[in-house]
């Protein structure tokens, strides 16, 4: 594969130096807006891009992406966001600041199947997964070379019964500090509560159903037998229940009666794929709001 | 309303005269298509369109639906109905054979919810829906002028906790010998297992989710507090599992976070008229197989 | 039909009494959001919704829909719009505010055939389409009593290749001043450019086609002929250019080889009322606006 | 990349090697389907999968579709193909008959965009995409570690203006009885009418805009200044027409204004990739039948 990622990457970087993206939610007021922007425009910052959502008119939640250009944004970033904490106090906002500039690292999980992975891996070449990925992680050794024609690095952590505990101490030890987002790129293993709560709505995975069909195993199976004539594949932040989590992404595609289970995943390989890739895109956009189990997607 | 229905029918029944269609299945045995084809082709008739599915060519079931051309078909259906008893017996098929002129007969249940009704009736109107509308029956008196404005009766049978068994032995009394298929146009009350077995396989629900998920009461809240991303509505066969029985169609439609429960709702509604449209039209005109609570359908 | 819409509709009034819709383009600068939000905040506006969009960051055009929530409105409006006006000026822009409340007159045009009719007066009974029919205008009567049975008045203005001056004038006396939206639903006569003119960017037609694909007539003949696999309709703004207003909704659906001229009309015919329906729909609640021949649609 | 691909397709090779599959096209007739399965009857095959299609039932065309299995395939191919020519005789048949396991030899062409390609080897790889890949073709040697590292050959053909006709006898050398399909997989040069005419119907061109829209060059330019609000592909077989071909597959992805032409690019050739995709398969898979510039597909 041709390795000019590098290059085109450098000129995009140039282009979004002075991009910022903020996200804010907090209960609902008459005044926000203003009070944002007003602060904004007094920074000298141009809002290229504004969403906003209100649950309920009358004392719901609101929640808030702006994107921004500001002239060098980077040295500039720690005083805005200590002069914001005003306004942020004024209206109980939880909120965060990303440079655009700052791309996010990812650690991909992955065990015996590919397409997830590879799909990640090819829009991350052509550009359009604005996301640095930091290393590859599998309970198999069999995607290394793929993997590392990439550039990447890939980590062989073989889990079994008795090193469940180990082998999540050194998937500890290569993720700690070094990446944003964990993507479980169709991983057969469960994670820990202790490594959910670590990454708090920054685990993403992909399951192969249209959910909250078929939860739990073989989801391609339990559609055959139940006869659907649509299947479906959710991409969700993880959460301690088993496919539970708040969902970001969903899509389907209709099969007959002629598909067999083989038919099946062969068909729902592709939802899966696309799925998880947009789900990813807009985490790593900063486009994603959690709140009460349910997601706000400003894409 | 436009009521020139009538002129319009009269003109395809012409032409239609001929037509029969031909639902077979059996256990998948070398020979059963050359047989079939052969007796058609020595009675005369003209193979106009023929599908078939072998669900596995290793001892799987088998199953083909035929539509024919036959001059005289309706003095000649019961010799050649006979003839065919020879061959049925043969590969062990269950199998009908159907006029196209001979038009199914639908008694439509509803209850306060008139957009599946309408798109019934709408479509009916417009010859898409090749059947008779021989009656509406309510639990309530609402859509009485609606439905008498296209020429259908509309019959008005109460129910309530005291009344259950009353009111469907008065269904009974209505559609006994007269309808061919029930359609349930969000018809909010429970049909008895006894009347389930009267028309087996003959019963059409639409349920507002996408099954199996949301199974029961207020699928589209349920759907608001999962957080999905589509929404979908299925129509299916009625069994004595509640929302459990074959599925006919399914399609779904994207929403976002925006959405609230009556938006959900609105725009359910849309997608609940088009795919219970669509599955009365594929069972009148002869498209479905039951097999195993599964459909096949040779849409 | 159930003619108690106007009770739903008054329900909807009282809540809808309060909100309002703002709709501004204008050259891109910094500080337009602040200025807007912080004037309706002094103004003690609440907003409630808002979406804007940068065509390019470095001068290019800005567009931006508000919808904000201000007590005793309909009184204030008027000086509100007095006060706007500095803002106005010094960012140049093009605005208008709409009270949710003040529901916009359509006058649809039809021919003969009535689905894209009986789809927008169903939707509009339903309480999707929140707006007046204030009338039906024909070049032919088959379609008086259904439009009555609505309560609806309905014209009859004949069209002949001699009456063509004389009908427009006609219809150009029954809607002037006294409707905001011309909706041409399946209307198959020319519009003149005197006519276009009078109501810019304020008439709907249906293209039987997806645009710019089989322009002119017949264009289910030439969908056909081209062996096309999917087919669709297209809703746009009249203008001058025959199928060539700016684009407002699409939609496809799948076809086969299978299906002749007849049955594309007839799958055509679904998409046809979907789509206008949704374009009616986002015109009445101010969400479209128009720059060079293309919509900005804040849907 | 894994190399494992071998043995999987050993593993298929043996499941398919009885199977075959037959395409007729003729004038239409009564008695044509019992002739074909009563003759594969009594030559002892089972057919596993049959699907007609009767342009008119009163003098149109007939076209068919069926695979069968039967033992010794391989051996008894040609005896079964002479006798078979009674049938044909009588009917006036165009037919084939092609073994599953005779896996179709593609050559793939392209120029510098990869993901049509990658599209095409990943699918391989994984199984889905039952042919065999002879040789990459480039007028670019971008590609080369990308294809090789599949174990596929990589034939860097320059083309100029001045070397046109020489590259084109480069390619036909290169092709010639080693290839039974060209893709185009994003090739932006010209192919000659003579080398059309030598594969004729046997060679694929993804175009990037919903045919017959926006023919010719720079399509997504073309739909950005439209403002188009869906965006396409097509995937045709080629004829000496510019884009003019008889069309495989579509398919559409929903854009809004926010979409500039390097989005719609982007998001484009998720949608060329896939269509093309599905195109090549069904090509291979002998489900593809040309008649008067359209397709018969039978998918």
């Amino acid at each position: 594969m041709s390795h000019n990622n590098q290059l085109q990457e450098n000129k995009k970087f140039d282009d979004k130096s002075i991009r910022a993206r903020m996200l804010i939610s907090c209960p609902d007021k008459a005044g926000i807006v203003a009070a944002v922007s007003q602060f904004l425009y007094e920074q000298g910052a141009n809002i290229v891009q504004s969403d906003q959502y209100t649950m309920d008119p009358e004392g719901g939640m609101f929640f808030m992406r702006i994107e921004f250009d500001l002239q060098e944004l980077e040295q500039r970033l720690q005083s805005l966001q200590e002069d914001f904490n005003r306004i942020a106090d004024r209206f109980s906002m939880r909120w965060s600041i990303f440079r655009a500039a700052r791309r996010k690292r990812i650690a991909i999980f992955v065990s015996k199947e590919d397409h997830c992975l590879t799909e990640l891996l090819w829009q991350w070449q052509a550009g359009d997964l604005d996301a640095e990925i930091s290393m590859v992680i599998s309970n198999h050794d069999d995607m290394r070379s793929l993997v590392e024609s990439f550039g990447i690095p890939y980590h062989h952590v073989p889990v079994t019964a008795d090193t469940k505990a180990e082998a999540e101490q050194k998937q500890r030890e290569l993720t700690s500090g070094k990446v944003d987002l964990i993507v479980l790129a169709r991983y057969m293993q469960i994670v820990s509560p202790k490594f959910i709560e670590q990454y708090h709505n920054r685990i993403i995975n992909i399951h192969h159903s249209f959910l909250p069909a078929f939860v739990g195993g073989k989801p391609y199976q339990q559609a055959y037998n139940r006869g659907v004539k649509l299947i479906g594949a959710t991409a969700h932040y993880v959460t301690e229940e088993l496919d539970g989590g708040p969902i970001i992404e969903q899509d389907i595609q209709r099969v007959t009666h002629r598909d067999d289970v083989t038919e099946l995943k062969r068909i729902g390989r592709h939802i899966e794929r696309i799925v998880l890739a947009r789900a990813v895109k807009w985490h790593v956009e900063d486009r994603m709001l959690v709140y009460q189990n349910k997601t706000v997607a400003f894409v």
